[in-house]
């Protein structure tokens, strides 16, 4: 091989935070602590922490390769976390507090978490989980400024975020390293009911950043202001935290206050341009604004997704001068595979035509190949009609789940996302199903089988069947149908009281539908499309009427 | 090391076309041909005809890292030589045909060209060098449709374009290989008047690609249409090429008709939105805008760079709804290493102070770094005063000259650029003088040591200096000073006459000045800065005035 005479330099995520530093070190990154109070600091002194973070971290026995926990919301401590951890080689396995306490602790105990850093209020979480960890998480660091107080195993060290901090001298420069090193670890829901790690690279997540910073996706400019809804624990609040030091925009994040009313004044109060989050908050935040009568004075771009954004509230929020930009993707693409930009061909259709196609998925984007497959594995064509299971490749498409070596589809294989759909002549993407059985409720993920599991466990049940139906707000609710034991007489009520404390209550299901029997396919599986059709118009309705079975 | 999960796929070049080709297939590319007229292709097309190209550069006998010439202006077939040669992992040369007959045998010689793709109207140049090159250059192939006739050295080829391309069959897919591996090859003058090859690899190129697709750089999209008047054989016409399918915007070529009445005609004609080319070519066609009374119907923006852009052609290119991007980079750099593009603390300025940071070079982009260096190698403050050597390093900046390992800076070093400038405190770069002695006129390296060279050759000189003085124009034109010998009374026009077909006409001294004496600093060398500031005015001036010395 003849090789290029070209500066070889790994691609790793300390190049994003130096070069905002010395770049962009102004630009502002204000912070919403947990008391409401408005904290600013700038990317000159975040990578400054870092670095002293970064000290903190090795004096706290962390080795390149270690998981280190964060369960914390947006903030400037938290993009510390991101750089400081990534930056010496560790890997910044963020958590995601909204799950169950069985939950957390499952993944902090796969993550091999010997440190985790927490916001304060989530501090009763940690509390709940560290007995089933004492042993292999060393420490407990708690993110302000105060002395931290917290029941913990003995020998479990405890620790406030500050105080660390000032003890430390900063490293004076980060760690060259292969830039294939795991950075990140997000862990996400399968069929199987078990949480599984997406571990990135530093490579795959400096590559998608600057994907995501094109003019034809999220497209950042050093004069905007970035609010980042998406929470840093989803799939490191789809790149954001990447993408904007590396453009020099400044960031703004929320902290804990998201509710309507904060976001609105937030969005307002502090210029946002930009902001990132998956449409039932922006359901929300329109609803608040209608009600108050106030406008976006200076919002004028939205990256939604981790559920369909609805055609409607694209048309509500383009009267209001912002433009929704759909994209898709998941965990497993780091997450942003296709974003709905146009094209030449599509860029002069009339308004309701250009919405409805603004409502698709979208197009795939450089770095990546989406395609649909029929049930044999091969292509199926792009004529807006096929449907096929939807897969992708490339470089920041996962090749295997952390600790799975069962999963991995190697570096060329096409990685399968459970989700169906159909590719219209343009390639723009169009799902139609899923075949997971998730249930995607405001940006998380439910698993159906964990309800199904449970419902199982009822004595007057036979069987059980979860599915996803349609919710204006929360973009999909859970459903359960139960076929009752021969004699007994399951009740919705009933059913509703054995889950309680079983999960958290945001994933219990709305509705419990008692029927005869349930369809099933000729390998015994429960046909969850059949359901779908039958069940999915059950969401609105009396309860009254919901006990029957199917035909 | 704990290694990400994530697939491993190379940044090869040919990652963009068949990207291109897949969801841009049908985006349009536009070529005028030597006649005058307009071809249409699209990715689709281009991708399938560069595989079949493939297959007949291997029948042709191109192993990877063989080196393949091209002398060819902008074009579809350009295109595909760019895309065949490169991803069969040979190396693309692209041959500047504005040099000098020696300079290009010279450069095809250490290049070691054994095949050179020309245009038609190029077949001249082959027939002049092709004696120098015999046994090494094995086949010259002339790209267009018909049967070509040239007069060349016994035993090497001459062959047809597409009448190779017709007879051959597509290689299926595009090989894998390492991403570190040369991609194509660029020489550049250097301050020895001896060119210098730059050996770009397809990382380096795919990763500037990305960047200048950011929204604060090029930020191509898909909807754009783009002209890229900046030859292909000009640092791959600052990546357009690569830049343009990347996005999925059309491309229009220009050919060899780069007259402003032929290029306004197009950039209406075709619809341009984008376009990029060196200052001279905006002065032309701003001119003849004028004279015409003609608009730019689709223009919008404007890449420019190669010299500095004037103030005054930004402020007239404003007028007219088009916004000119200034950036600043060279060969060495592939080659943008600046961008001006606003930041937060920027964007508010008056309209007179926003053209005053419009004309700066801008600031540093993602993926490479720019410092000023003082004479001891430590960095200069960012203050906007201090003056030092710029240096860059960063992912698509040279480690070394191709051949040429005592040019070596190594993965980590500083490149000297050779231009000396200083950085403002938002980090926007000024040029303010040039270390290395070269004039660039129209976008084109002119070597004052060549002219020297040349000038000391006369029977009455006794030392000579050739600096570069303003051109509205050019951006600048050479002005020759030369020394007598005792007794001796060298004329301009002797000088002038002296200097025919020794050097291309547009690289000859506009103007001679007969002077007493030179300026020398302490080691003898001659003080050029103090001769720029004595001279510079000079060019405008009647010639009668034109004899003096400094004092």
């Amino acid at each position: 091989m003849l090789e290029g005479l070209m500066q070889r330099r790994g691609l790793l995520i300390s190049s994003i935070i130096t070069h905002a530093a010395r770049h962009h070190g102004g630009a502002e990154i204000v912070s919403r602590r947990e008391d409401g109070r408005l904290e600013r600091t700038d990317y000159r002194t975040v990578e400054r922490r870092a670095r002293r973070l970064a000290a903190v971290l090795q004096e706290l026995g962390v080795q390149p390769g270690d998981r280190v926990g964060t369960l914390a919301m947006n903030s400037d401590r938290h993009l510390e976390l991101y750089y400081a951890i990534s930056g010496i080689g560790a890997v910044c396995h963020t958590i995601n507090p909204r799950l169950s306490h069985a939950d957390i602790a499952y993944i902090a105990a796969d993550a091999e978490d010997g440190l985790i850093f927490t916001d304060p209020g989530f501090l009763p979480i940690i509390e709940a989980v560290a007995p089933a960890l004492a042993g292999m998480l060393r420490a407990v660091v708690v993110m302000d400024g105060s002395e931290p107080h917290a029941i913990l195993p003995p020998g479990m060290g405890l620790y406030g975020y500050e105080a660390l901090l000032s003890g430390a001298m900063e490293v004076p420069e980060w760690p060259e390293f292969d830039e294939h090193a795991a950075s990140a670890l997000c862990y996400t829901s399968g069929t199987t009911g078990r949480p599984k790690g997406v571990l990135f690279s530093h490579r795959s997540t400096v590559l998608m950043a600057m994907m995501m910073n094109f003019a034809d996706t999220l497209g950042l400019r050093a004069t905007d202001r970035v609010l980042p809804i998406v929470p840093m624990f989803h799939v490191n609040a789809w790149g954001i935290p990447y993408v904007a030091p590396m453009a020099g925009a400044a960031l703004i994040f929320p902290g804990r206050q998201l509710d309507p009313v904060s976001l609105l004044d937030l969005l307002n109060g502090e210029r946002a341009t930009v902001s990132g989050g998956v449409p039932t908050v922006w359901l929300g935040v329109l609803a608040e604004l209608r009600r108050s009568g106030a406008r976006f004075e200076t919002l004028r771009r939205i990256l939604s997704g981790g559920a369909a954004v609805p055609r409607a509230l694209m048309a509500e929020y383009a009267k209001e001068g912002v433009h929704i930009h759909h994209a898709w993707g998941m965990t497993e693409s780091s997450p942003v595979a296709t974003w709905n930009a146009p094209l030449a061909s599509t860029a002069g259709l009339n308004p309701e035509a250009a919405l409805d196609q603004q409502a698709t998925q979208g197009r795939t984007v450089f770095g990546v190949d989406v395609r649909t497959e029929r049930e044999d594995g091969t292509e199926a064509p792009w004529d807006g009609a096929a449907q096929g299971n939807l897969v992708f490749r490339g470089h920041w498409v996962a090749s295997a789940y952390f600790r799975r070596p069962d999963t991995s589809v190697g570096d060329d294989g096409w990685f399968p996302t459970g989700d169906v759909g159909r590719i219209d002549p343009d390639g723009f993407v169009v799902l139609t199903d899923r075949t997971k059985d998730l249930i995607k409720s405001g940006g998380e993920w439910i698993s159906s089988i964990e309800l199904e599991n449970i419902a199982a466990g009822h004595a007057d049940v036979a069987e059980a069947a979860a599915i996803a139906v349609p919710d204006e707000k929360w973009g999909e609710r859970p459903l359960l149908i139960v076929v009752p034991r021969p004699g007994c007489q399951p009740t919705e009520a009933a059913m509703l009281a054995f889950f309680e404390g079983k999960v958290p209550r945001w994933s219990m299901p709305d509705r419990v539908v008692v029927a005869e029997g349930l369809p099933h396919g000729a390998t015994g599986k429960v046909l969850k499309t059949e359901l779908r059709r039958l069940y999915a118009h059950r969401h609105c309705e009396p309860l009254g009427e919901a006990i029957q079975g199917p035909r």
